[in-house]
């Protein structure tokens, strides 16, 4: 909550003020991240210099990544020319073989493994470097669950600035190695997840300069996440989809997907039609999907046990605005077994030749039961969100795959297996 | 060479015929890979229906992937509408950081991580598809170092045909887990990839509804890499870069982009500038390297032993053209160690944020070895081409990167670290 480092004239777009999502009290655009009142999340408000055709025009005229919004975003107007790693812009394919398994009719998946670390965190840094640097920190820092310490180091490597990435120590190697190669500061914490968020927050309390992208600068990161919303809109041909399905860890991504979704609507890009949005957990870390089912408009922690590590956040920020999202749209949220999130990686893999990673095999298989309970409408527009990597999370999958045969290298050998067909 | 499957109308756009690269005979398009007069490989010859600023409007209309550049390759006019990967139109990077290191001027960093499989492998394999399908093959098959089983296999799940895959047991788990994941059939082979290419040879002579990418459909497969050519000079803004480096396996890559650049010089897309042609291999599987050193205008097979597994092949089919191109236009093969190959991961990653395979670090290793010895001019506009991803060969660099401090999750712990600066 320092004001030290807020520059008066932080040229951050659109952005008009930082307002209160519980009190709506505003304040100005700055380095805060709690409410001076009530001490509640501030998210990013703003005066659009932009509107309907000259908007859309601006934006199908811009560069093929998330900077063809930057009028939406709180970053400065020349972004797309500072060193970043032009995330987004990623696939949205038509998933007609997994639609045809599941019984569906129009179905898609926005594929976020395409992203330079090859998940949606791609964005969320992009937003919150650009926000960091116009507001003079010097180090990128997080507490991650794997995804986003891979975004942060790769994002600072490319900036030329240092990072900072804390991560459970008990995380995939995919995630550690790779976080590591960028060459930043990776600290592994021998805890959970939400105790090494708690420690960052004790961190940033005292490194007035040090920008914790999912801390400190979470209003300007998470605004990150509307991108997401804005290009399955695009790629849709301006319009909304139905239905989206999307995992939760924080919450972040869902609630912004849906602030994105919004937007577009108030600048009269996309007609005001209806959708709904659902989440999606894992049961070894349902805090969020319990509390929809319970009917609470609170979320309560839990000790996180599961194979989505990505996802395994007991604690999380926005859960209580995934439930109103979800509540408000007429969606869902649902859980399933770790089993089932290896049968939802296979499944995507087998049908579409996308490979995701844990999250995403929730959120497949999230689908699938939502679709089985009638909670989901089979022949709505419905896009699935993957937003990870199956090449980062393979101990998974190392169990229940592995080659059809091994042979010696000859015509005989591979007739006796009888693969020849 | 059946022709069985040969339909007389295939329907595969601009291309007209094949053509021997050695003795210039030229048949029919149809599933022939080698010469019936003297079993030279054939390539795809072209008579084309587009040129100059007719082409470079269709071009630039055309979807953000390969198939803008239909009107160049030997695929049917609405493959875009076919399932496939829509591979390409991955990033060009603009260097700094790496370029400063390494005392160059202009460099960029093609980077086909980007690609859905996360190799450039996806370009080659669409394109056999797309004309496989033409010619009414069945199976989509190949023999693989590894990426090229990923590519296939996912291809192949997306457009709802079989696949059966070969590949070195000894292959990066990332590599076989990931082919696995998609659901075909793969078969593990107790031999190196030279080993397996011959027996791919002998099983396409029986099943004449297999299409081996690489082997019988190989004219078709290779085109695909022509597109790398004609993206970096798109994205330079229709000019063709003064050097640009590329690992070297087969060597049909090198070759085709090398093809790619004179078909945009010949179509009026880029000036005729000239342009030098450098090639990369692991000096533990370096037989085109050590041919040009020795001057020699055939390549002698090696057997392999590199942790460059995706460029061990230790017979290169297209190993003498890559001489004839790099002679041709004042290029060079060189080659580097196992360490050379992790030190250039570590280099990218760190200066760029680009997480590379091996592959990747031996082209970054042999760009800077290739500049110290003064055969590369570091003021020229250079391309270095990253075509594969380090998610997939992360044993590489296990042993030499990892957390820099392993803490409890308390702010007095991490102050002991002497990390927090
Ligand atoms: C792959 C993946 N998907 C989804 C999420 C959930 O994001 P959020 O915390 O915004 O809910 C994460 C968070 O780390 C993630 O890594
Ligand atoms: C990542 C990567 N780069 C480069 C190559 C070399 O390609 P080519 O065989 O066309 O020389 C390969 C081949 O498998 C590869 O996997
Ligand atoms: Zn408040
Ligand atoms: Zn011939």
């Amino acid at each position: 909550m320092t004001l030290a480092l807020s520059r008066p004239t932080a040229r951050l777009g659109a952005a008009v003020a930082l307002s209160c999502r519980e009190c709506g009290t505003r304040t100005e655009v700055g380095p805060q991240y709690a409410c001076p009142e009530c001490f509640g999340p501030l998210e990013v408000a703003y005066e659009w210099t932009l509107r309907g055709e000259e908007l859309r025009r601006e934006i199908e005229s811009g560069p093929e990544n998330i900077w063809r919004y930057a009028a939406l975003l709180p970053v400065p107007a020349d972004v797309a020319a500072t060193p970043n790693m032009n995330p987004g812009r990623t696939k949205l394919v038509r998933a007609d073989n997994l639609a045809r398994e599941l019984g569906m009719g129009n179905l898609w998946v926005k594929d976020d493994s395409g992203n330079p670390t090859h998940s949606f965190k791609d964005r969320v840094v992009a937003v919150a470097l650009a926000a960091a640097r116009e507001l003079g920190f010097q180090v990128l820092a997080c507490p991650s669950t794997g995804n986003l310490a891979n975004a942060v180091a790769a994002a600072a490597a490319r900036a030329g600035i240092r990072s900072v990435v804390f991560v459970p120590r008990t995380l995939e190697q995919q995630k550690i190695l790779t976080t590591a190669a960028y060459g930043g500061t990776l600290v592994a914490v021998d805890g959970s997840y939400d105790d090494i968020n708690r420690l960052a927050g004790q961190i940033a309390a005292e490194r007035e300069d040090w920008a914790f992208v999912n801390v400190n600068v979470r209003p300007f990161y998470a605004e990150g996440s509307k991108t997401l919303g804005y290009e399955v809109a695009e790629q849709l041909g301006w319009r909304l989809p139905r239905q989206v399905v999307i995992p939760v860890a924080s919450g972040a991504q869902l609630t912004k997907v849906d602030k994105g979704f919004r937007e577009l609507v108030e600048l009269g890009l996309v007609d005001d039609a209806s959708y709904s949005v659902f989440g999606a957990q894992a049961t070894g870390c349902s805090p969020v999907s319990t509390a929809f089912k319970q009917g609470w408009d609170t979320v309560r922690p839990v000790k996180a046990d599961t194979i989505a590590k990505s996802l395994a956040i007991g604690n999380p920020a926005d859960g209580p605005y995934v439930l109103d999202t979800v509540n408000r749209t007429g969606g869902a949220v649902e859980d399933v077994s770790d089993d089932e999130v290896v049968d939802g990686i296979r499944l995507l893999a087998r049908t579409e030749g996308i490979f995701a990673e844990t999250a995403g095999g929730v959120t497949v298989s999230v689908l699938r039961k939502l679709l089985a309970a009638g909670r989901l409408d089979p022949d709505a527009d419905t896009v699935l969100f993957n937003t990870g990597d199956g090449l980062k999370t393979l101990d998974a999958i190392a169990g229940s795959v592995g080659p059809s045969a091994t042979i010696p290298p000859t015509l005989e050998a591979f007739e006796a297996t009888g693969l020849a067909g």
